[in-house]
């Protein structure tokens, strides 16, 4: 019941796995319930959360704007927090959802079900709301959860995690905080092959480093993106100028905005004085090859550019003579998130389709819709832009894994 | 079309990494077309195969006789490998498979597409078979695959990976063999993480233990199991002899093969004697324990026999008091490879798939049947016992990832 600050980090994984055993054969119906014993609890346990947050706003004294901002909570935002809890206990449960099956010649019934993970770790910075997003999304995918937050929202992460590890329906051990935001702990942590099928850090560049020099649990790195959008010679340029805006100017720090603008050298003299005047308009910073500063007056960009994930009103550009120069330069500098064409031509768009190597390939659409809301699937712990196992938004099915059952009356190999 | 046995292995990865980008979009019927020139290519050529697998037999010595049997050619076992070759080309290509796909509230329409990897790394032992089964499982999934035999098959396994990657149509650098069979080649080729996709190991505890203290590439263990068969107190005594002995002595030496015999103490009386006899007649040494040794004239088993993988004629014979006694005894040392129950309880199958966390769990079936060609997923590289990504038999599927494909007509998100 209560969270297990004083254990040591391998006893907390330990009782966690004892969870995770419980909560593979939790029905929904009960999963649910606890999902929203959790939520009422947020919202009548407010003032103890802001009381916590207030210690560690304290703390923090004058480390930036941005920063106090993500670790600052008030009444609204629990209340959103109780809100999204609400919504993924309305989601449909993954687990036990047959995958495919089906009855092989000699009479045996193979099924393929989706089941849990086991023991989910999640290791994050300064948010303090992943805590309760990435519980839900563990209880409900039927994982017990190992969260490890930062020091510098220790007070509330405890407060929050003290509140879904309270609520009624779960076994002792279902969500447990890692006490201490040290790099012992976090090696610690990555070393629990035994117990933690699983890591997802939600963090920079800093964070996913440390991890690989240490990791033996797999880990799915919820990435961050270098995505382009690709203006082809066919395109639209009213839509392109739409979509481009879109993908920069949404939302500039988040991984699905863009980061490059290619555009083919048939459409630059017409498109780029008009793109680089409305994204000055929104205040974009925009930095161009050769190709582009001899057609509008930008600042010149550099080879580092076009490898950089600004997270700000910056725009790196470059002309292109083909899509295939267009799916080179992806290629090349591309993380594999988000990539965007815009074009009339099925040619152009198939060939950026079937080319460009990431997980999300768009045809006339923003970047930024690649988000698990946005896919229908609820919610999302984050987005991988790794091959294995789960590629784009991380949701409840990908927080599980599979097992064949097999039945027979008697069956023998020969 | 040279294999690579003079590059370095950053260089081999780099040139696959390459072709993978060719083979990613080679269409299914030149792919086909290419395992049907490989498997003619194997016949034509035997006389060449043999000269290579004659010297690494000379080689070999008197290394054993089990160990000289696993790295011998010969006419019969080329023209099996063929046929395994033209097997795999006439499997439905996973590539393009749409897993799923809907259209958004928004009216922005995604499909999630498979593709493949990119490039697969194979690490195997002394078997040269494995080159041309890999290479063609791979062809066939559009990946790219680079092979790393041990030195003890080094002559049989270049001249066999040379004439997979002369076949025509295959791009330079989509077949080859890492020269050298040391721990530094290991080594470098388990951390090209900008070109290698995934490691695919073949091999024993030894080589897992190489990979894992190494590998920053994604691995997947093909793995061991330590696979039990549990009889409870309902079950039909003839069809569990039946199972009992199909799983431990039909092909001992392999890892879905059992290990450990479960029965429930109400039939141990009327069981263990019947099948202890039984298993004696199959050359079959018995260890039980305490309860199972007042009942029937076997070894005494110690705690180690519990998570032993003997793979070869002994058996571990344990007697439990429910099917919660099993699962427990399952979860504490079972591998999560392959477990089966043997009931006439509808309750106790229910348990049993519900509380074993393993790939493969049967009711009233051998274990035995734990592979990609019993399954009808046509041919695997392996079976992983891991929970990411794949778990159970390694087919075409598994060796691909997916993509999001999405189109819409200028959507931006608000």
């Amino acid at each position: 019941m209560a969270t297990t600050a004083l254990s040591t980090v391998a006893d907390t994984c330990a009782a966690a796995k004892r969870a995770s055993r419980v909560l593979a054969r939790t029905d929904t119906a009960v999963k649910d319930a606890t999902l929203a014993a959790i939520a009422a609890a947020l919202e009548e346990r407010t003032a103890e959360i802001l009381a916590a947050n207030e210690r560690d706003m304290r703390a923090a004294g004058d480390l930036g704007s941005a920063l106090l901002d993500r670790l600052r909570l008030d009444a609204a935002r629990i209340a959103a927090i109780a809100a999204s809890v609400r919504q993924i206990a309305a989601l449909p449960d993954p687990v036990g959802e047959v995958i495919n099956g089906h009855r092989l010649p000699n009479g045996l019934d193979v099924r393929k079900v989706r089941v849990p993970l086991g023991v989910v770790a999640v290791v994050y910075e300064a948010r303090p709301n992943v805590t309760i997003d990435a519980a839900a999304l563990c209880l409900k995918s039927g994982n017990a959860i190992v969260l490890r937050g930062s020091s510098m929202a220790a007070h509330s992460n405890a407060a929050l995690a003290r509140i879904a590890a309270e609520a009624a329906g779960l076994p002792d051990g279902a969500v447990s905080l890692v006490a201490g935001g040290g790099r012992e702990e976090l090696a610690e942590l990555a070393t629990q092959r035994s117990t933690v099928d699983l890591i997802i850090p939600r963090g920079g560049e800093g964070l996913k480093q440390a991890l690989q020099a240490v990791a033996t649990v797999p880990v799915i790195y919820a990435a961050s993106g270098n995505c382009h959008v690709y203006v082809d010679a066919s395109a639209d340029l009213e839509r392109a100028e739409a979509i481009v805006l879109n993908a920069k100017t949404q939302r500039p720090g988040v991984c699905n905005a863009a980061e490059t603008l290619l555009v083919h050298s048939a459409v630059a003299p017409a498109f780029l004085p008009r793109i680089v005047e409305a994204l000055r308009g929104a205040g974009v910073l925009v930095r161009g090859d050769e190709r582009a500063g001899a057609l509008v007056d930008v600042e010149p960009a550099d080879e580092e550019d076009w490898g950089r994930e600004y997270l700000d009103l910056t725009l790196a550009v470059a002309v292109v003579d083909s899509v295939e120069e267009a799916i080179e330069h992806v290629g090349r500098y591309g993380s594999g998130h988000s990539e965007a064409i815009v074009t009339s031509d099925t040619a152009s768009a198939r060939a950026f389709q079937l080319g460009v190597d990431a997980a999300c390939v768009y045809v006339n659409a923003s970047t930024r819709f690649t988000d698990g809301g946005e896919f229908g699937m609820g919610a999302e712990i984050g987005n991988s832009t790794q091959k294995l196992h789960v590629r784009g938004p991380i949701g409840l099915r990908e927080l599980c894994t599979y097992k064949y059952l097999i039945e027979g009356d008697g069956h023998v190999r020969s």
